[in-house]
């Protein structure tokens, strides 16, 4: 703005506000001014909510999980099976896939995939904490999730190959049409892969 | 999440993000991940800035602006022609009108428009706070940029009817073409005002 209209303390909010994933300059403004009107319902908890993430957060030290404990909720739970790892590039896949099913498995997040090219090497990754999960003992199955994109598919690789020597069966997801896609609509590799994993009726 | 995998202070963060304008619950908790990941460049600043707007953020009672300081930073601006009053629904119109244009105007916030369906009469808006401002004197001219709804024109005509009685002249933004339009996608009203409106070359 050319000319000030407001105070700089408005004007900082709305600059960070800017850089919340899914927020633009303009939709910052116009959440800035929506948190102002609802002060008390949501501007004053929403900034006690951060002040207590940022003083309570920590990153499981076990499985690599966002949680305000350590172990997190996912490792200390009794009820799961805690021979299956799931393997996942980040915590909102672990999320995901706690909200589509009730696998009651272990997890290990792995931080991102490899990517020679943006300098992401194995050492950058938790994987190393994985192949030590394992070589530790009582791990039935390792099933890798990991994004079914090239830098997923060489990580899924490199994780297999360095738990090739441990005792321990490693699956992948299903690769095929999504619940709800139209053929039309879908890729050639996505469509191979559908009929190569066909299933009878 | 039928199984809890995050602590409940980061729970209570993601619904309050999805509450935000702009964020719905699936955004939210990318954006809660990626403030999380940014704890001390966005999680731990942005907290601080919604406690600063807490605690600083006031109404301006002359105008109706958001600010830090009552009266506002455009009401107690000497270079500004007080005179002159664009009379807006929102904070946020005013702040579009800011960066739009060089006017240097004081403004009048009306916190709304006349809305007899949802129970929004004139004693609702900050009406008699502009009838007020005119009565003192020293207003030349006022320029109602409501928005060009129902409601609004509404509004604009009540606002006219009341300072009728008072030595002011009063203006109303034109009606025409947005600039970059295609006349194609324009509504017949639209077409049909700019076509009463039209201007020589």
């Amino acid at each position: 703005m050319a000319k000030r209209v407001t105070g700089p303390e408005i004007e900082k909010l709305i600059q960070l506000l800017a850089k919340v994933p899914g927020l633009g300059p303009r939709s910052a403004r116009r959440a800035a001014l929506h948190l102002i009107k609802k002060k008390d319902q949501l501007l004053g908890p929403l900034g006690h909510a951060l002040g207590e993430a940022y003083d309570k957060v920590k990153i499981c030290s076990c499985c690599g999980n966002v949680d305000t404990i350590d172990p997190c909720s996912v490792c200390t739970d009794v009820q799961r099976d805690s021979s299956v790892i799931i393997v996942v590039e980040d915590v909102s896949d672990l999320w995901a896939l706690e909200r589509a099913t009730a696998m009651n498995t272990a997890y290990h997040v792995l931080g991102g995939t490899l990517s020679p090219l943006d300098g992401v090497g194995p050492d950058d990754l938790n994987i190393k904490g994985l192949i030590e999960r394992v070589a530790k003992g009582g791990i039935r199955e390792i099933i890798i999730a990991v994004n079914a994109t090239v830098e997923g598919q060489t990580t899924a690789h490199y994780i297999t190959d360095h738990l090739a020597g441990l005792d321990v069966k490693i699956t992948r997801l299903a690769h095929g049409v999504p619940v709800g896609g139209e053929l039309d609509y879908l890729d050639e590799g996505t469509l191979s892969a559908a009929l190569r994993a066909r299933t009878a009726i």
